[in-house]
């Protein structure tokens, strides 16, 4: 049994965090960690810091940031493909996702990477009703019951306390690992966090 | 003997740009390719692309920049410690830089290595005469001829056009390597470069 655990926060309209998605708990289990998966919400983040998503960076930066998503999944073993709507927002995703955190658990992670594979893999559109139903069908989740979750204030209000408390740890991208106060950002520093964990 | 080479563009007041020099010349060789070393101004290219010294960003990334310089060096077992003065402009260690690739090649490289540990390891100050000067002896260059060479308006007008140059190239931040007109950028994407040239 593993009492230590690493925040790892996202937001489901990151490619980067896609990646991080499908490796992270390999990471964390292999050295007696578990990941506490945090959704949240960049837009709320770059608020604060004036960030951009990097489709919005001078377009050398930003053609380049296509490329690399796709290079870095494959440098996992792992499909990506730009969405045709990208990026887009996931708030609703996000919500689902505490909601079932709070009702069901065991299907959060489940139902994460099954978005995460609908948006980046399969070319869907989290923001669509229908979509988020089926993702929730195929984890074996409510989607009725999921759609009502997600028009709960109280589920909103905890998303909005997420996006609080990353900015409070100061995260300034997605994905960031926190581990004892030490942030890990990006896809690209697992292999730091990883070192981390190992210690 | 190696017909295929790549470009390796770097910075000198760049931290990820010193760890990159560190491994380069290993990566290509083990591959049978060459990295032609290409000192430029990261200055020139943020006044096109609107970009920023990481330490002027938000100070929740400026803050983690400064652990992240450290924790990727020690990742691939070298040393780093920001320097006092930082970032420091380095327009005459990348022109003495230059002199020798076009007076003495064989001289650059060990010139360029040791200038970037000068700055990230001793704490040096790369706008100093002297330290360019002791820097110039300890390759055996003659220090004398490198403040002249320095001076020159052909070394001046050289380090021009490889700004231009890496501008026509889209290159965006340093280091960058490019490989038959694939960009990698940073560091952290020299495992991706070495997947590329292993091909």
């Amino acid at each position: 049994m593993s009492a230590r655990s690493f925040d790892f926060w996202f937001d489901f309209s990151s490619p980067y965090s896609y990646i991080a998605a499908e490796r992270i708990d390999g990471i964390a289990e292999r050295h007696g960690w578990t990941a506490n998966w945090k959704p949240m919400l960049l837009g709320a983040i770059f608020k604060i810091t004036g960030g951009q998503p990097l489709t919005d960076a001078h377009p050398w930066r930003a053609e380049y940031a296509k490329v690399d998503f796709v290079r870095s999944a494959q440098m996992h073993g792992l499909t990506l493909e730009l969405p045709s709507r990208f990026p887009q927002p996931t708030v609703n995703a996000a919500r689902a996702m505490i909601w079932l955190q709070r009702t069901d658990p065991a299907k959060a992670r489940p139902f994460a990477l099954e978005a995460f594979r609908t948006l980046f893999v399969r070319d869907g559109d989290l923001t669509d009703k229908d979509t988020l139903a089926r993702i929730a069908a195929a984890v074996g989740a409510d989607p009725g019951q999921m759609a009502a979750g997600i028009a709960d204030d109280a589920i909103k209000q905890a998303l909005v306390r997420n996006n609080e408390e990353a900015a409070a740890a100061k995260v300034f991208g997605a994905p960031t690992c926190i581990v004892e106060g030490e942030r890990f950002w990006g896809n690209d520093r697992l292999d730091q966090l990883e070192r981390r964990l190992a210690r």
